[in-house]
C-alpha cells in the first residue's frame, strides 16, 4: 500500500510537467476501469489539443493595463507599450511694470496643446529595447525619444542610439508627465535636452547609483543633423542614494552632470534666453542674444530628498564659454522647491533611471465611489543670471505656487502662479509680470 | 436518498462560486474513492492554479474587433480603442457659365486623402475619458478630437476639456464617417466646428433628450490660440425624440443650436465663404470677404425623420452680425435631404449624442459567400445666401445626387453628382458647376 | 463488445464538435454511476458556460508577436498589425576631385532619421484590406501606403486603391525594411514609386508568377493632387520564378516592369537626378535638369538569384523621353549586386508579391544566452547614363560594400562603403566621392 501510494504521488509529480488536470483525470478513470483504452486514448488526444490551444503561442500576449497598456509575451521575450499623454493649458500673463515699450509683450491669455503625444516602445526577442514617442502639439511631428538599444550587455548595461535627451539634470529627465509644476525652472536653458546620439547607461550597487555618459550631434526637433563633424556634444551624469528607505518613501539623491558642447565651423554661436516659466507666451524675459564661441562646459549639481509627504529639490547650473575671439563670460543658475501631499502620498523615485516617477494616490478620484484623489501642494524659487563680461541678458527670479489633483496614477489637474521679476537687462526696464496658468493632463 | 440528493445538490451550488468543473469533478472521483487523498489534494493545488492563470490580472484586457478594435478590462474599469479612418476621394469638376474671367477657376480634376486619422481614445479607472486623434491628411498633424472629460459626474453628465466639436448642429456633429453625402452642405460654413474649450453636457429623459454647452477659445487647427482673452465663443444644442419605436428604426428628432461669437480687439472680422460641396478644389463660389464685426450670433433648428429605409433631414442657419461702425448684415441658409436604403437597412441614431451613427448592413458584401452589402440613394438641395446689407458676396444652391454602397459596417464607396449655381455675387458672372465625385472609405 | 467498443468510439466522435474533455468526462462518470443526474445537469451546464466564456466572442482577438505586433480573430474574419520602423543613420562624405568650385559641394558628415514610420493594417471582414502607414522622418507625415482593397475578387484578385507604390521594379518594390545596401541602386530614379491611383493584382501557377497592373495620378507625399485630368501614369509588373527549390532557399527570379508616364498641360516637364547613394546630402552628382516631355516610357528587366547563402540580384532601366519639340533624348541605368550571408542564412522571397522578405537569423543574437546573429557581406556595381541628345546630366557609376548584422528578424545594423564616380557632366568636373555610412533599424 505505501508502495502504490509512493508510486501515485511519484506519477503525479512526474507528470506536472506536460499534463493539466483534465489529462491526470483521465489518467485516473482509465486506472480505475472507468473508461476503455479507445476511449481514453481519443480523449487524451483530444485534451492534449485543448490544452495547447490553450497555452497558444509562446509568443501571445497577455494584455492588460499597468499605468498604460502593456503586452507582455507569455515567454517573455516581447514587452509592448502603446500611450500616449495630452496636455492641455490655459495661461493668462499680465504685465506690471513701469510702463514702458521696451519691456517684452507678453500681456495676454490662451489655449495650448503643451504636449500631445503618441508612442510605441517595447522590449523584442529579450534583447533589444527601442522607442518611437512623437509629439503632434503645434501640428508637426516633433521626436521625443526615438532609439533603439542593447539590453543586458556586460558591464556597460545598456547601448542606446538614436535620439533622446543627454543625460544631465534631474529636473530635465524627469518626465514632463511627473513635473510637479508646469514647466521646469528658469536655469533648464543650460540642458541639452533632446538630441541624437550614442549612450551607454547602467545603474550599479543593487541600483543606489546610475551612470550614463553619451555623445550627440546637436540636431533639429526631428532628430537630423547635417552639421559639419566637428559639432557634438559630450553628456555624462551620475546618481547615487546615501539614503533609501521604507520602501522609497524616504530618501535621499545626490546627483552631478557635466555637459561639453563643441561649438565649430558652421554653428559657432550660443544663446541662452527664457521664456518667465509658462510656454503660453514667445516672450523672454532674459535673452543673451547670440554670442560667438568655440566650445563650452556646463555643471550642474543635484539634490534631492523625500522624508514622505514632503519633498525638497534644487539644482545649480553654471555655464563655461571659451572663445577665442572674445572675453569668455559665465552663466549661472539655480531653483528649490519644497511640496507636501495633503493626501499623504509620496513622490515616488525610479532607481534605475535616477529621476522621478509616477504619482500613485492612496484613493483614486471616483464621483460613484467617493474617492478624492491626491493633493499636493508646492512653492518654487528659480533664479536665472544671463549678465557676465560685458552680456547684459538680464536677471530674472521666479516665485512659483502650485496646486496639483492627482485624480489617478494617469490623470491630473495642475494649478500654478507665477511672480517673475526682471532686473538689469539692457536696454529693457525692470518689470514684473504675474501668470495664472492651469493644465489638464492624460497619460495612457 | 432525498437527503443525499439535496446535499449533493446544494454542495454543487455552494461550490459554484469559487471551484470550476475540472474542480468539482476531482470532489466527486475522491468522494467516490476513485483517487486517494494525496492525488486530490495535489490535483485540486494545479486545478486552483490554472484556474487562476486562465482568469488573469483584474486589469487584464479582452481585445476583440466590435465596429473597430476595442480592449476591455474584466472589471470595467477601463476600455480602450484604437484605430482611425481613412478617405480617399477623386472628383471632376466642369464649370457651365457664360465665359468670363470673373467665374472661379474651378475646372479641373483630381485624387486627395480627405481624411487620414488615427486615434487612441478610452476610458480609464472608470471615471475618467479621453480621445487622442490626429489627421495625418495634407501632411500636418490636425487635432479632431483631443480630450479630457470626466463621467459620470451628478447632474452635468460630463465635463469635458480640450479640444472638439462646439456644440452646434446636427449635420456638424455626425461624424464624417456617417455623412450620407461626401461634404457636408453648404450653411455648414456658419457651424464654429472644432476649437479648445470647456463643455458639459448630458443626456436626459431616458436618453430621449440631450443637451449640451460650453465656452471655447477660437482656435488654429492644432487646438492653440494666444490670442486676446476677449476673443471666445458660447455654442449651446439641445435634441429631443419627440418619437423614438421599433428600436430606432423609426423616429423624429428636432434640435436646436446657439452660437454666439466674440470678435473683440485683435480679431475684429469674420468672413463667409464655401466650397461647391466639393473638396477637391480651393476656389469658393460664394464669399462676402472680411466684415468687420464685434460679435455675432447663429441659430441653427434642426429636424431629422427615419422611416425604415426612409429618412429626412433639414436645418436652417440664420447668421446675425453685430458691428458699432457699420450696417449689421444677416445671412442664412438650409439644406433638406431625402434617402432610400433599396436593401432595407436605415440609419442608424445615436440616442446618447442626438446625431447619426454606423450603418450596418443587413449582409456583409463577400467575394466568396455571396453579400452585397447595403445600398442607399439620396438627393440634397442646400441654399446658402450671402447677400444682405451691400455686402454681395453670392447666392448659391446646390442639388446633389448620391449613391452609397456599403461594403460593411466599417467601409463603403459613395458617389456624388453635385450641381452647383452660384448667382448675383459682387463683380463674378453667374454659372454652374457639375461635380461629379467619388469616395473610398474605411474605418477600423 | 465489439459493438459497445464501436458505439463508444461512435460517441466520442459524434460528440467531438460541441464537447470538450471535461464536458464529456461527465458523460463517462454518469454513465459509470459515479454522479447522480442532478449532479451531471448542474455541471454540464457550468462546464458549457466555463467552456463558452472560454471561447470567448468570435471576434476576439489572439494578440501575439510574429515579426511584429499582430490581432488575429479566433474566427479569422479580422487580422489586425500595429507597427512602424526605425532607421537612423550616420555618415561621413569625403570629396576627392579635382579642387574645383564647379564640384557639388558634398563634404561633410551628419546623423538623420532615414524612416520613422508607424502603421496600422489589417482584413476586415474577410473582404477588405487596409493599410495606414505615416512616415513622420522630417517632421511631417508623409504617406507611405494608404490605401484600402478588395479580396478574393474572382480572376483579378485584389483592386487596391490609395496611395501605394507603382508596381516597378524588383528593388523599388522590396520593403526599406529588408533592403539589401542603405540606400537603393542609382537606376532607382526611373521607378514611378508611390502615387495614388487604382491597382489589380494577383499570383499564379501556385504562386510562381504575379501580376499587377494600375493606374495613377501623379501625387504629392501626402497622396494629394489637384493636377489637371491628363496628368497620369500607367504601370504594369510580371514576375516568374522558373526555379524554386528547398522551400526557397534556392530560387531563380524574372521579372519585367512597364510605365507609361502622360505628361500633359501643367506639368510637362521630368527631371532626372540622384544622390550617390547617400541620403545625408541634397547634393546631386548627376542631373539632368527640366527637360520638355509629351510623355515617356520606361521598361526595365529583372534577374534574381537565391543559392543558399549566396544571391545575386540585377536590373535594367531604360527611360524613352518623348517630345513633339525636341529631340527625344533615352536615358538608362543599371545595377547588380552579390551577397552572401557568413553565418548560413539565405535571402527570403516573398511568393505572393515577387520581391524580396525578412531575413530570419539562425540563432538570435543575446548577450545572455550567446547568439550571435546572422551576418551578411555584399558587394554592389550601379552605374546611370543621363547624357544623351544634348542633355549633359552626367554619367555616375558606384562601388558599395556592405556589411550586415541582422540580431534577429527585426533589428539589424548595417555598414557601408560607397565609392562614387562622376563623369562627363556639363560644366562639372570630374570627381569622386567616398562616402562611409551606418545604420541602426528596428521594425515592430
Amino acid at each position: 500500500m505505501g508502495l502504490v501510494f509512493w508510486a501515485a504521488t511519484f506519477t503525479v509529480t512526474a507528470r506536472a510537467q506536460d499534463k493539466n488536470v483534465t489529462e491526470e483525470i483521465l489518467d485516473i478513470l482509465k486506472e480505475k476501469g472507468q473508461i476503455t483504452g479507445e476511449q481514453y486514448d481519443e480523449l487524451r488526444k483530444k485534451a492534449k489539443e485543448e490544452r495547447e490551444k490553450q497555452a497558444g503561442k509562446d509568443s501571445e500576449f497577455e494584455v492588460y493595463w499597468k499605468n498604460g497598456i502593456r503586452l507582455d509575451s507569455r515567454d517573455e521575450q516581447f514587452k509592448i507599450k502603446i500611450g500616449g499623454r495630452i496636455q492641455v493649458d490655459w495661461a493668462t500673463l499680465n504685465a506690471d511694470n513701469d510702463i514702458d515699450e521696451s519691456f517684452p509683450d507678453i500681456e495676454g491669455s490662451g489655449v495650448e496643446f503643451r504636449r500631445a503625444r503618441l508612442y510605441v516602445s517595447g522590449t523584442i526577442y529579450d534583447a533589444i529595447e527601442f522607442k518611437a514617442q512623437y509629439d503632434f502639439a503645434g501640428g508637426d511631428s516633433d521626436f521625443r525619444d526615438v532609439w533603439i538599444s542593447l539590453k543586458k550587455i556586460p558591464i556597460v548595461g545598456s547601448i542606446k542610439a538614436g535620439h533622446m535627451k543627454e543625460p544631465f539634470s534631474l529636473e530635465e529627465l524627469t518626465s514632463s508627465k511627473y513635473l510637479t509644476f508646469l514647466e521646469r525652472a528658469l536655469p533648464i536653458v543650460f540642458a541639452p535636452s533632446w538630441n541624437t546620439g550614442l549612450m551607454i547607461h547602467n545603474s550599479a550597487l543593487n541600483k543606489r547609483m546610475t551612470w550614463a555618459v553619451g555623445v550627440f550631434e546637436d540636431t533639429d526637433d526631428f532628430g537630423d543633423s547635417f552639421n559639419d563633424f566637428n559639432d557634438y556634444n559630450l553628456a555624462a551624469r551620475m546618481t547615487g542614494l546615501p539614503w533609501y528607505a521604507d520602501g522609497g518613501t524616504k530618501l535621499l539623491h545626490l546627483g552631478l552632470s557635466y555637459s561639453h558642447q563643441f561649438r565649430d565651423e558652421d554653428d559657432t554661436t550660443i544663446r541662452y534666453r527664457a521664456r518667465p516659466e509658462c510656454h503660453i507666451t514667445d516672450e523672454r524675459l532674459v535673452d543673451t542674444g547670440s554670442i560667438a564661441v568655440d566650445d563650452l562646459d556646463v555643471i550642474n549639481p543635484e539634490l534631492a530628498l523625500v522624508y514622505g509627504p514632503l519633498s525638497l529639490q534644487a539644482e545649480y547650473f553654471h555655464s563655461f564659454l571659451d572663445s577665442d575671439s572674445a572675453d569668455d563670460p559665465d552663466f549661472n543658475g539655480y531653483y528649490l522647491f519644497a511640496t507636501y501631499f495633503l493626501t499623504g502620498e509620496h513622490r515616488n523615485y525610479k532607481t534605475s533611471g535616477g529621476t522621478f516617477d509616477r504619482v500613485k494616490p492612496k484613493k483614486n478620484f471616483s464621483p460613484t465611489k467617493g474617492g478624492w484623489g491626491a493633493w499636493e501642494i508646492g512653492l518654487r524659487y528659480s533664479f536665472l543670471d544671463l549678465n557676465d563680461e560685458g552680456i547684459k541678458g538680464g536677471e530674472e527670479d521666479n516665485v512659483t505656487a502650485c496646486l496639483n489633483w492627482y485624480l489617478n496614477p494617469n490623470t491630473r489637474l495642475m494649478l500654478n502662479y507665477v511672480h517673475a521679476d526682471l532686473e538689469d537687462r539692457a536696454g529693457v526696464n525692470d518689470g514684473d509680470v504675474n501668470i495664472f496658468q492651469a493644465r489638464f493632463q492624460v497619460d495612457f
